[in-house]
C-alpha cells in the first residue's frame, strides 16, 4: 500500500538517565525512552504542532511507510498527510508510542538496566497520567511550548483528556474521539477477561517468557478476539459477516472454524500475537482501567476547571457500545459547566467503536474544518 | 436456602438402545439418556403439562432441593412452585437436561459404550433440533400428547421456538424469553471466543482430559467470564459494581484482582469450573450457533407456518444486548404473518440478558396471568 507521506523515519527520545522519572504510583523509572515520529514541519513560531495519541494496540507509526515494500502504512494514514484531516502541509504532526507499550518505548519488553534482561513484570505499572507526563518531556525536547491540538480516539482520547485536565496550558485545542473520562466497570471487566486469558496461558510464566522461545500467544490471541468483538457492533457484524460460512456449503458438525466471523476473529487474534507483546497488553489495559479523571473530588467539572480556555471537538458514535455516547455527553456537560468552547457530535454510524478509524470521509470533513477554523483564529502560519 | 417445593427427585429416561437416535448431522447416538425432573401432578386429562427449557449452563434441576442442606434450590425456583408463576398446584412441570450437557443427559462426559470411557470429542455434535426431538421422546415416555406450554429463556427460548416450528401439534402455547430465532454473528463470535479460550488451555488436550486428573479449568473460567459480561449490562454493572475496589482503599499498581467487578468475574469463572464441563461448553454453544429457524427457505414466517394455532408470549428486555429486542420483534412480525395469537412485551429493565431470571416480580405477574388465561380457555382441570 502507498501513503501520500511516503517514507517516514522512526525516532527515539530518552530522558530520566540522571534523575529517574517518578510515576503516579510513586515508583521510579529511568532511563525512559519514547519512540516517536513526526510528519510535516514545525513553523517558525512553533505554533502548528499537533500531537496524535494512539489507542491500546497502536504505535508511534501513525502515517507514512517505513520501507518501500511496507504492506501497510501507519495506523491513521488516511487522516494524516498532505491535504488530509491533519494536513502535513500546514501542521507539524507528532505521534509517540505510550509508556508500557512494545513499539520502542519503555515497557515490559525493554531492557531492565538492573538485570540486562527484559523488564517483564518488574516494569512498574504506569497510568495514562504517566504516559502524558512522558509525552510532555518529549514536547520539551522538541521545543514545543504549546500544542495547537491534541487528538486521539479510545485510549488516545483518554490521553487527550489527561492533557486538557492536568496540562491545560500546553494545548490550544483537544479532540477526544470515542472515549471516556472514566473507565466504566464494563470496560474494566472486558480488560480483565483479556488479562485473565493471558494469565491462563502457561507460557505466560508470570510474565517471564522472553528468553523461553515460547510466548503466551494462545492467551494473547483470545484477549484480542474479545477486543475485536467489542470494536465492532451487532449491526456491523450482521453487515460484514452475517451467518456466512467461510469455505463450506453447509455445517460441518465438528469443532472447526466455519463461520466467517469465526475466521475473522481467529485470523486477527493470531495476527496480533506476531505484532504485540502479552505483558504490554497487561500494562496498557491496566492503565486504561485506572483512568478516572473525576478523582479525587468525584467531579469531572472540577477536574476540567483549568481547561476552560481550550477548544474541544468531542465525537462519539451511535453504535459504539464500548464507549457509549453517554460518556461523551457527560464530558460535554462538564466542559459546559467550566465554560469551555465545545463542539459535540454524536455521529450516526453502524461501525461501532472502530468508527473513529473507519468513518474516514466524515472524520476528514469534521477534523479538517475544526482545525482549519482553529488555525485561522490562532493565526497559525504555514511552515 | 429453602424452596417452597421442598425435596425433589432426579430421574433419567433412556431410549435408543435398540435403534439409535439419528441426529440432524446424520450421525447416530444410542443409547440416549435424558436427566429430568417433574414438579406437581399430571391431571387426569393429561392436559396440564408445562415443559421448562433451560439455557446454556442449566440443568434439569429447575426447582426444589435435592437434600435438606442444599445451598441453593433449582435454577428457576423463584418461578416454579405452589402459587408461583408456574403453579405446581395446577400444572405438571417438567424440565430435562439438554443433550450434550453434563448434568446427567448424554453428552461428552457420558460413557461411550464403544470404549467404556467418556465420549469426549467422540460425542457427535448435536443441534437444538436434536435436543428437542430427544425431549419429544421423553414426552412420549411420560404419556403426554400435547403440552399446555413450553417456556424458557435464552437457549431455552430457542428450544421453545424449535418446538413451535417443528412440532407445533404438541404444544398449546409457547413462551420464548430473551431469545432469538436465529443466532447472530455477534453471538457466534462470543461463543467462539469462549471455545477458543478452552482450546487454548493445554489441559483441554483435544477434549481428552477425563482420565488426566487435570481439567481445562483455566480456559473454561475465561469462557465463563466472557459469558458473565454478556449477561449483564453497562447500566447494571455501573449499579452493581461501579469502580469500587474490592478490598483496597486505593490502587495497588500491580496485577492483582482489585476492582469489585474483577472479583465478581473471577469468582464466577472459577466457580463454574466446579460445576460444568469444558467439552459440554463446546457442544452446547455450538448447538446455539447452528440455530437458525429461517433455514432452509430464508423466511422465518415460512418456518412458523405450522404454528398459527399456538398462543405466544414473547418477552424481551430493553438492556439485553446479547439478544437485543429486535430479535423478538422479528419473531413477532413472523408470527403475525402466520396469524398466530401473540402477546409481546419489551420490558424496561437495566439487568441485561439476566433480566429474564432476575425480574422475578414482573415475570411472575406476566407468566402467571398468561398461563391463568390459557388454562381457563383450555378448561385445564386441577390435578
Amino acid at each position: 500500500m502507498t501513503s501520500s507521506l511516503g517514507l517516514v523515519t522512526p525516532h527515539t527520545f530518552t530522558f530520566g538517565e540522571a534523575e529517574p522519572f517518578v510515576l503516579e504510583s510513586g515508583a521510579t523509572l529511568g532511563p525512559v525512552t519514547l519512540a516517536y515520529e513526526t510528519y510535516g514541519r514545525l513553523n517558525a513560531a512553533r505554533s502548528n504542532a499537533i500531537l496524535i495519541l494512539h489507542a491500546l494496540s497502536g504505535s508511534a507509526h501513525a502515517a507514512g511507510t517505513h520501507a518501500a515494500d511496507d504492506a501497510h502504512p501507519g495506523w491513521w494514514d488516511e487522516c494524516i498527510g498532505p491535504g488530509k484531516a491533519f494536513d502535513t502541509e500546514r501542521y507539524f504532526v507528532i505521534c509517540s508510542n505510550v509508556l508500557g507499550s512494545c513499539y520502542g518505548s519503555s515497557g515490559p519488553t525493554a531492557e531492565n538496566p538492573q538485570t540486562g534482561r527484559p523488564y517483564g513484570l518488574a516494569f512498574p505499572v504506569v497510568t495514562v497520567g504517566d504516559m502524558v507526563r512522558a509525552q510532555e518531556r518529549l514536547l520539551d525536547h522538541l521545543g514545543i511550548e504549546r500544542l495547537l491540538c491534541a487528538a486521539g480516539g479510545s485510549m488516545g482520547g483518554m490521553q487527550v483528556l489527561e492533557w486538557a485536565a492536568h496540562h491545560p496550558g500546553r494545548l490550544r485545542a483537544a479532540i477526544p474521539l470515542a472515549t471516556t473520562a472514566r473507565h466504566s466497570p464494563m470496560l474494566i471487566a472486558l480488560s480483565e477477561v483479556g488479562r485473565q486469558a493471558i494469565y491462563a496461558d502457561p507460557a505466560w510464566n508470570n510474565g517471564d517468557y522472553y528468553a523461553n522461545g515460547h510466548k503466551p500467544d494462545a492467551g494473547l490471541a483470545v484477549a484480542r478476539m474479545v477486543g475485536h468483538i467489542t470494536y465492532l457492533s451487532d449491526a456491523s457484524m450482521n453487515q460484514k459477516f452475517g451467518r456466512r460460512l467461510q469455505t463450506r456449503e453447509q455445517y460441518g458438525y465438528e469443532f472447526q472454524t466455519e463461520f466467517a466471523v469465526e475466521s475473522y476473529l481467529k485470523y486477527n487474534g493470531n495476527n496480533f500475537t506476531r505484532r504485540f507483546d502479552a505483558n504490554s497488553y497487561l500494562y496498557v489495559t491496566k492503565a486504561m482501567d485506572y483512568f478516572d479523571l473525576t478523582q479525587p473530588t468525584g467531579s469531572l467539572a472540577a477536574a476540567l476547571a483549568g481547561a476552560s480556555a481550550i477548544k474541544f471537538l468531542v465525537v462519539s458514535f451511535t453504535s459504539d457500545w464500548l464507549y457509549p455516547s453517554y460518556h461523551s455527553k457527560d464530558l460535554v456537560r462538564a466542559l459546559h459547566t467550566v465554560g469551555a468552547d465545545v463542539t459535540y457530535l454524536d455521529i450516526e454510524s453502524t461501525w461501532g467503536h472502530d468508527a473513529f478509524l473507519l468513518e474516514v470521509d466524515t472524520m476528514t470533513r469534521l477534523l479538517g474544518s475544526f482545525l482549519d477554523r482553529l488555525a485561522q483564529e490562532e493565526g497559525v502560519a504555514r511552515p
